[in-house]
């Protein structure tokens, strides 16, 4: 094994990517040591157990001495985190950050750094609809992108070191500016589970439709809906809250969009509907062959179990 | 292996519901004979090959001596479909259907068919992405519900022997009117197919997002979307135009709260984000212990080729 990445690589919150970062890191010897903080005590026993070499009682004293430090809390934390360990890291240390928004943490982590240190932002398209301590796994970003929004000015080389922890971890590393990243987030990622989570409440207030029968039936579409919408509810307020512009953006496109066809059904516009449907599956295509999903009809679930779905 | 349940079963249009009935029905033994009609000639000799013991030209032609029909074409095709075969049915024959749409479906076929023949509307919840006489395979109905909506006054026997078919091919089969599986399918499966093409509409017209970068970025909730958006478009329009009612009141209810979203991102109301997505995970939940989704995260689907999606 070649020499460890980073010496000292601190992860301040221990959810979901901080655990998979640690058993991933761990798994192919990218840090020597992996220190880690969460607010609760209970998140840090069982982060100890399962992946931290050593965890601390509070942030500041986790990024001491770390070459590397993780920002892995909500959104909404970041600022908070940011001003309290910045006093306290490393003169050239390498931070970044797993947020799904960009520009608005790169305005509250940004202003609480001394200079000589190395921010980097950063976002992994990549998770499951766990969260938690317990709920990481070293193959999470095995084949996944990892976005980097580089400020002006950045080191090259402190950028270069990053990408190759990232990779090591089975990553690909892809660099943009941190405007466009909110606005493509807000259309593959954000705006999609806000919808999600609208039609699962939908389903949630109807009387006329007793909830049984709703998760009785909810093969076909609606339960890939409520899986979206199982996510973590702090993380997804937050995005929605720093993401704002980009979402409500592309939210108006999505209105604009649904109330055509939705006028096309009301009309009997058969012509417009099937058009537009067979638009649509062209992207799908596009994405398996991107290598982005599996072809296996319905994900490949396994049969007997969860299975049957679209096109019904 | 016990006797066959019909001795000759008809399938008019075929499909992936028809070609996964076929191969499940010959796995099980549940019928004497297999005979196919589709308009297209190449998709007959397909059948023939794969599923069928013979096909005809024409619909009239396969439905006689059948004491079984199943009417497996697009909702919008089904009232021509009746006519033409109406005066060809057997006496005593059981008729059914697999359409998505059941109130429109009755009114479509019901004025077609001779005294003496038993029509029991039917609907299968499965299917994948795919369509097609090659996309059918035996194990689809395994575990998936299949809903009949019985008219009034329908023989009992008729009924139940049309039941022992379906469960045979490893379905579960529940009864229910016709006007509230409407309203029930439109909840669970036609408005969340809307909404999904919608959004995948939106991404295809965003010149401002390339194709391409929605494309490669697509994990995490988008890519969900578009595998329902894949779904063939022939039947989702006739679907949308012949259950125009329950879809248009559930948008219409699915609009009202997404408003209620939006408004509260662009006021920044986080308790109302937060309260509302911790609402909606109880949901899945519920699908999850009904045994109608996997737990594993990402729908188990394999390390390393496309996981990664909510939760980020």
């Amino acid at each position: 094994m070649t020499a460890p990445v980073y010496n000292r690589v601190a992860l301040i919150g221990l959810g979901l990517i901080a655990g998979s970062m640690a058993h991933a890191m761990r798994a192919a010897g990218l840090a020597g040591e992996i220190v880690g903080h969460a607010r609760s005590p209970e998140t840090r026993a069982i982060a100890r157990e399962l992946f931290c070499d050593r965890v601390t009682e509070t942030a500041a004293e986790a990024v001491q001495g770390a070459d590397l430090v993780v920002l892995c809390v909500p959104v909404g934390a970041m600022e908070a985190v940011a001003e309290e360990i910045g006093p306290h890291l490393a003169p050239g240390a390498t931070i970044t950050d797993v947020g799904s928004v960009k520009q608005a943490v790169i305005e509250a982590v940004q202003p609480h750094l001394p200079a000589g240190v190395h921010f980097i932002p950063g976002h992994p398209l990549a998770g499951t609809e766990y969260s938690g301590p317990r709920s990481g796994f070293a193959t999470l970003f095995q084949n996944r992108w990892w976005l980097l929004t580089p400020l002006e000015g950045a080191d090259p080389q402190a950028t270069a070191r990053l990408r190759r922890l990232l990779e090591g971890m089975g990553a690909n590393v892809d660099e943009m500016e941190a405007k466009r990243h909110d606005l493509v987030l807000a259309v593959v990622s954000h705006t999609p589970h806000l919808i999600a989570y609208t039609m699962v409440g939908v389903a949630d207030h109807l009387r006329r439709v007793t909830q049984e029968e709703v998760i009785k039936y909810s093969a076909s579409g609606f339960r890939d809906f409520t899986r979206i919408a199982a996510s973590d509810a702090t993380m997804w307020r937050d995005v929605f809250l720093t993401n704002k512009d980009a979402v409500l953006d592309i939210l108006g496109r999505f209105t604009e969009e649904l109330f055509t066809l939705q006028r096309a059904i009301r009309m009997g516009d058969g012509e417009h509907l099937h058009a537009y449907f067979t638009r649509t599956r062209a992207i799908r295509r596009g994405i398996i062959e991107a290598g982005q999903d599996t072809s296996a009809p319905n994900f490949g679930r396994v049969a007997g179990g969860g299975e049957g779905s679209a096109g019904e």
